[in-house]
């Protein structure tokens, strides 16, 4: 799609992560068009971005699936509908125009008009949390990762793992099974994470298939050209030691930040959009927010929670779009989808 | 498992359709155990009983599948957490004991003692609406079906579908594809059906290739042994005609009952179970409810739903189990699962 165009459609989409594209399926359903943006250049926000080789085992009727093939399988249920994406550009303002539409505008000078904008933006523009280690950019894409694209590449390797939540378990868990040895570096005995997972993972260390280094915190890197040889770490009053390694996985989570979204003057809660969870919609009539982006009593940050307020923020669309024509609408097995 | 058995367990789970076998799963993602009770022989309720081989095409992540092969895939993902079930008997009465448990009691004397119950009970116990025509009885099983569990049955016959519904919509797009004739008779022009489905009948209809027979309803049937001739529908005011027929498929929805749930002292409206959508919460402490049995404002009765509930609910379940070990569980890619 050219960039710096002029489109009308029925709803802009902000976001085209797992909720992002499963709204354009909801909107579809309710003969809603959608035109979708993503600051990202391909669909799948994190899943495609950060980790799409991580299996996921929440997912409704998957036992487990990853992530970049669930990505896959919410393209095709979309696509019927015909979204039509601009991706590679961020969303930079959102103004009401007369009529009850928005006009929405991006980085690349792309123009949407639309009577009601979904916001499913995620934790918004994502990075890694960097620990404060002197010389870590050196190590940076040659043997310290943030993110796990491919896990066969520290196959044979010693990786040290550091951090105490659910990235860092997961990926102990996956990587003991390739890697010739697998630390985790953590400054607590206790996990953030599931409590099956750090089961898991204590059982592997109790039967020496991982090496739990705790409580201790990143101290050093060592090693040359941008190649590790060892992590140095420290306990809290300051005893150090050394742990061989290849490659250094630091998982202490995301720096996040809405960008745009937080100058919109839609009511935040600590930098996240309250919704009503009734309808989706935002403080702003005509913007509706889903999935990791939203906030109200007892959220659960889970993508099928996203995928339950797609489903609302959508019928909430139709019925701001078309309040002439009810919808009469309700099972699931009640859907008939156009031909792809 | 034996009948007439006392077990002692974390969660006692009514229903074991979709909603009720994932609120298996999420459970088993907090750790705790879990027994389920269905008055059905099999798991999966009216996925299994009513409607096997029909698609569904809004469940996440999958553009279209079959009822039956949700239910197989949703009982893998639960059965890594060793659920045991008891079929083929109703929960009777649910009574409070001592120290926050309850005494859950089935129609074969089998005992439940848990400290959380979720009920996840669809539309309690159900069956068809019939319409009424003198002497149907003596056609029903032979040449009028309420449910269609295999559509090849219909191979090359002349089927007509009464109802303005999502069911008598979809069977009637699905059997224009190997019925020889399919004819749709609903009193009104207008159906309650997805737009979509409503849109592609009416373009079967306008291409000849299913008979839309509408005001019309049903007034007699024609044939003998049990085996139809043809089928007689009138307008409003009374002038009838003749539908030549082998089968009928009367689709007038489901008469449901709640049975003895709605004794049990949960505040209700309308036969459903109100709860708090941010805790799954009903009226009664311990006591939850997930799925299409529960209403809350802005309820949507999808099993996609159910899901985004069930997840509320195990984690309130949790909560009133385990208040010493608070969860830190938050994203949906966090989570190991034990092997099978």
């Amino acid at each position: 799609m050219a960039n710096g165009q002029t489109h009308q459609t029925d709803v802009v989409i902000i976001g085209a992560g797992p909720v992002g594209l499963f709204t354009v399926f909801e909107c579809g359903m309710v003969r809603l068009n959608c035109h979708v943006v993503d600051v990202l250049d391909d669909a799948g926000g994190q899943c495609t971005a950060l980790y799409p080789e991580k299996p996921i085992y929440d997912i409704p009727g998957f036992p487990r699936i990853e992530a970049a093939e669930l990505i896959v399988r919410l393209k095709a249920q979309a696509s019927p509908f015909r979204p039509v994406y601009h991706l590679g550009q961020q969303v930079q303002a959102v103004e009401p125009l007369t009529g009850g539409f928005w006009r929405v505008t991006t980085s690349k000078g792309t123009v949407l008009q639309a009577k009601a904008v979904i916001i499913a933006a995620g934790v918004g523009a994502f990075g890694p949390n960097r620990p404060p280690l002197d010389g870590i950019e050196a190590y940076e894409g040659k043997s310290v990762f943030y993110y796990v694209t491919h896990r066969e590449t520290f196959s044979g390797r010693k990786v040290v793992i550091a951090g105490g939540g659910d990235t860092a378990v997961d990926w102990a868990l996956s990587l003991a099974e390739v890697a010739s040895r697998v630390t985790v570096v953590h400054r607590r005995d206790r996990f953030r994470a599931a409590p099956e997972s750090e089961a898991r993972l204590k059982a592997l260390a109790q039967a020496g298939k991982i090496d739990l280094v705790v409580p201790y915190q990143l101290h050093g890197l060592e090693g040359s050209a941008g190649h590790l040889s060892s992590v140095v770490v420290s306990t809290l009053d300051g005893a150090t030691k050394k742990i061989a390694a290849d490659v250094l996985l630091p998982f202490f989570g995301l720096s996040m930040s809405l960008g745009p979204i937080a100058e919109w003057g839609l009511a935040l809660e600590r930098n996240q959009i309250e919704i009503a969870p009734s309808t989706s919609a935002t403080s702003k009539p005509g913007i509706f927010a889903v999935g990791d982006v939203v906030t109200y009593p007892g959220k659960l940050k889970l993508i099928l929670t996203g995928f339950s307020e797609a489903a609302i923020a959508a019928r909430s669309a139709y019925a701001l779009i078309r309040p002439e024509t009810p919808l009469h609408f309700e099972y699931s097995t009640t859907s008939g989808v156009p031909d792809a």
